[in-house]
This record gives C-alpha cells, sequence and structure tokens, in this order.
C-alpha cells in the first residue's frame, strides 16, 4: 500500500515517518526541506525514541510521485486552494485522501473540489513541531483518530488503522462529525483567545472573566453542533476540556505559534467555516463571530 | 447660586471655568493640581478664545467647600465609590447633583448611596484633555445636554441650563434614559474596540470585518436599550453613528487614552453595569459582556 505526504511538518512528517520506519511505502512531498531532506533525510526526536530515517523518498513536486492508495493531507488549512492542482497526480480511482487538518469544514470543501474522492478527517492529539529543515521534535500525545466521510471502502480504514498501531500510534475509528465538532470545542476558545489577548492558556484560565469567556465560547461550539445533529457532545465535555487545560502547562496553541512567528492564521476552517455551517443550521455563535472579526483585524492589521 | 465642581480636570474644569469667568460663584475641589491651581489659577486654551482665571475658589478637601446649590461630580467613575465621603459636606436639603460622566447605571447607583438627593445627568459632548497642571485643552464641541434623574424642582434645572447658555455653552434639557443610552450607542462599541485591539476609530472603520463588528455592538447598546424601555432608539441612530464616526479624524476614545496612559479604564459604567441593567431587563448584550472580559484582563494583565 502506497502512501503519499503531502505536507511534510510537524504532522504529516511525524506520522509519515513513523510509517516509512516500520517498512511502509511512504512518499514525502516537501517544499523549503526538499533538498535538505534529500540529501540527509528526515530525523524524528520523541520522548518514545529519537530515529532517523536516511533515504526518504522525497518530492518537491506531486507529478514526479507515485499515485497513491492513502494520501495524507497535513498542510496547514491556510493553503487549501492549492489541493485543486496538488491532489490530482497522485489520485486513482479508489484513493484514500486522509485530511489531519484543524478546523470544521475541510472535508466538505475538499469535497466540493473532487466529487468522486474517498475522504477521511485524521483528529490528530499530539504535540509535535518542525523545529529544523528535516527535523521533528515531537513532545508529547500522538494519538490520531479517523472519520470517515465518504469513504465507501470499509477496509482501506481498518488496513490504514492496522498500519498506524503497527508503526506504534494509537489510532481508532471515530464517528466524522461528532470528532470535529468536538475538537473545535477546545480548538475554538483557545485557539483565538491566546492571540486575541496576546496570552497563554494558563493566564486565560486564572483571570475569572476570561475563563468564564472560554466556557462561554465553549458553550458556543457545543450548541453550534448540537444545531448541526451532534447530539453526544454537552457540557459535561466542556467541564472536561476545562478541567483538562487548567491541568496543562502553559500553553500556546498553533494559531498563537502562527501569529507570533507571522506566519498566516488558520482563520477560516478554526472560525469562518464552523461559524458559516452552523448559522445554516440556524445557531449564531455570536461570540466567537466577534473573535473571528478580531482576528481578522489582527491579522490584517499584522501584515501592514 | 453656588457651583461646586468635584473633579476639576478636562471636563469639569472646563465647564467650571466657563461658569466662573462669567462671574458665578464656582468652588473647585482639586486633587494633584490644588497647590498649583491655588498659586496660578486656571488656564483654559480654546478654539473659542483663551482665557485665565487668577483667583480661583480652590480646595483639596470638600469639608472646606460652601454647600452648594448645584454640585457638579466630574471625576472619572473609576472614583465613584469616594462620593460617599465627598458629598455629604456640600449638600443641602434641595442640593441638585449633576453627575457629568461616562456610563450607564451611575445615577442608579449614586441614588442609592444617597435615597434623597436630587440627581440629574450631565451629557458633555466635547472634546477637552488637561495637559498640564491647571490647564485645560479645549479641542472642539462642548454642548452639554441634562437629563432629570430624580429632581423633583424644575426649577433648579431651568436655571443651570440658563447659566451654561450664559457662560457661552450650548445647553439643553433632554429625556434622561434615552440620552444615557443614546451615548452609549457610541461609547461601548468605541471605547472598547480602540483598546481590545489596540487602535483607532479609523481603523476599525476600515476594515470590512471590524466595521461590521461596531455596527453588531451598536445594535446590541440599542437592543438593549429598547429592552430597557427606550423605545425611541433605532438602527438609524446606529447608521448616523457610523457615519459621523467615518467622517472623524483619527480617534482615540477616553478609555484608550486612560489604557495608553496606563490609568483605570472606566469599565464598570461603561460595560458592567449597562449589560447587567439590560440583562436584567431581558436582554443579553453578549458581544459586549466579551468585549467587557477583555478589558477586564487587559486591565489586570497590564498592572502585573
Amino acid at each position: 500500500m502506497i502512501y503519499d505526504i503531502i505536507g511534510t511538518g510537524a504532522i504529516g512528517g511525524y506520522y509519515g515517518a513513523k510509517l516509512a520506519r516500520i517498512g511502509k511505502d511512504v512518499h514525502f512531498l516537501l517544499h523549503s526541506d526538499y533538498d535538505y531532506v534529500r540529501m540527509n533525510g528526515l530525523q524524528v526526536n520523541s520522548p518514545l525514541g529519537d530515529f532517523h530515517l536516511q533515504d526518504v523518498n522525497a518530492y518537491n513536486n506531486t507529478a514526479d510521485m507515485p499515485k497513491a492508495d492513502v494520501v495524507i493531507v497535513a498542510m496547514k488549512s491556510v493553503n487549501e486552494d492549492l489541493l485543486i492542482k496538488l491532489l490530482p497526480p497522485v489520485l486513482k480511482e479508489d484513493t484514500l485522501v486522509l485530511l489531519i487538518q484543524n478546523g470544521v469544514g475541510v472535508e466538505e470543501d475538499v469535497q466540493k473540489m473532487f466529487p468522486n474522492v474517498s475522504l477521511a478527517a485524521g483528529l490528530a492529539f499530539i504535540c509535535s513541531a518542525k523545529t529544523k529543515p528535516g527535523v521533528v521534535d515531537h513532545q508529547d500525545y500522538g494519538s490520531i483518530n479517523i472519520g470517515n466521510y465518504s469513504c465507501k471502502n470499509q477496509d482501506i480504514l481498518i488496513k490504514v488503522i492496522e498500519d498506524f498501531k503497527e508503526a506504534g500510534v494509537e489510532a481508532a475509528e471515530v464517528e466524522y462529525h461528532e470528532a470535529r465538532w468536538r475538537k473545535a470545542v477546545w480548538n475554538m476558545p483557545f485557539n483565538g483567545m491566546t492571540v486575541a489577548l496576546d496570552t497563554t492558556t494558563d493566564k486565560l484560565l486564572s483571570d475569572p472573566d476570561t475563563e468564564k469567556l472560554c466556557y462561554d465560547l465553549m458553550r458556543e461550539v457545543i450548541e453550534g453542533a448540537n444545531a448541526c445533529g451532534v447530539k453526544n457532545l454537552t457540557m459535561e465535555f466542556a467541564d472536561k476540556m476545562m478541567a483538562m487545560t487548567k491541568a496543562m502547562t502553559p500553553y500556546s496553541p498553533s494559531m498563537k505559534l502562527d501569529y507570533d512567528f507571522r506566519r498566516p492564521m488558520e482563520i477560516h476552517y478554526l472560525y469562518t467555516r464552523p461559524i458559516e455551517i452552523s448559522r445554516a443550521h440556524g445557531y449564531d455563535m455570536r461570540k466567537l463571530a466577534m473573535l473571528e472579526a478580531e482576528l481578522k483585524f489582527k491579522e490584517r492589521s499584522r501584515i501592514k
């Protein structure tokens, strides 16, 4: 089974390298790191054990890659429009495209670009970062949940989950809509609020006003998800997420890192699309819409 | 008729000096500028003509001031709890207390401290600043609207308005509740948003997302006011305020100046109280409550 990894960063680099390490046939699309990785391979530093892959199937163009059984898309969702050109060369009739990306609405939009392709969502629970060319620092966690969006071939999903497990990655199938929204319960409050107030999760939760606000934002995500038909998601989950976040060490979510390092922020799939989708189902996420406007303003005024 | 001015800053200094200049019996409470003004008097710089008052009735303690027919309270509302000690020495049985302060709920709270005192709101439309000890820079506008809150003696209100007019200050009586809320339509969006996004009014209105957000925040104020029984306030007024603000030069509202100069912000009467009062009447100003939380967080993290 051929795996093509589109986007060899903190996520794609980690999962791709884990699969390649146990001998799976993995091919990596690289951009700025292409020359370095071709020469020097990929390095993964991890509490589970560091490892190095010397001979990496590295490409800087999907036209040169083999058609894949499974394409793992692990680019930032800010580049989603590139997929219209990147994907066709690597697709066979029954290729599974696994989108390991943040947010809500990703699969809907990619399906519009490729109406017949089989899609699944990959929900990664991982702390990792690409710190240097060709080097992935894995800090903690690492499991992946897979939600079937439009794949009619259940066998290939089972095979992917088995391959992940064989590679030492905890993996499981979950219900697609619930999984996407469940992740948004944490992502939507904390990614945006740490940027809006230029702070970290611990400071947001040690101030009584922003603690209450983060909880209110979680309520909006859950009420939005409920309006979209996700029934098995209640405020109990928000309580759990609040407790978990309080127990965490001070944390800067991915959007805060993007903001600090002047990279584009994933506002579209973390805010704009879920807010639109919820509104189309009759629920207005009012405070999250305000946060979206603040983030767009901050991104625009930063670029100037 | 004796006027006591509690708080001789940009507002109290301007209106008090205008009244004193035409010979009204005006007494000024000063704090940090007391020694300077006692020695050097008050200076008003204004496009209407600069003037200087040499012999100023200056005090640093209300116990030394004469009991007044009219007390003008023009301190920042962040010091509202000081009134419980400041006011009693200057009150007669029928003294009118005119509160020229920002926000909504000021009169309700002062009336609770002094259940029998006659209160009115002064809504000042003025750009002025205290730039140095004893110096008020009046930049533009200067009119004052007076809303009767609990004064049963209509004659004194008429007399105050006449005195202001005689002093060259445009003055009129307006309906109390409507006037307080009408001013909030501009104050609540722009004071907080310029702080939240560290910007000025023009930048907020030239970005499509924050322009829409400011309009939404005006809608919340108007819907809150409507819930509180103010009927004569519709989105037409928001349209007018948006157009007016777009026509203004780049402007930092008073809360932004307070934030930049590390002074306490008037969050309580500009946000907390109107949000509470609206909620008590069944309308939840959701986005303004989010802004309130952001401002409280910013004030707390700035002080540390």
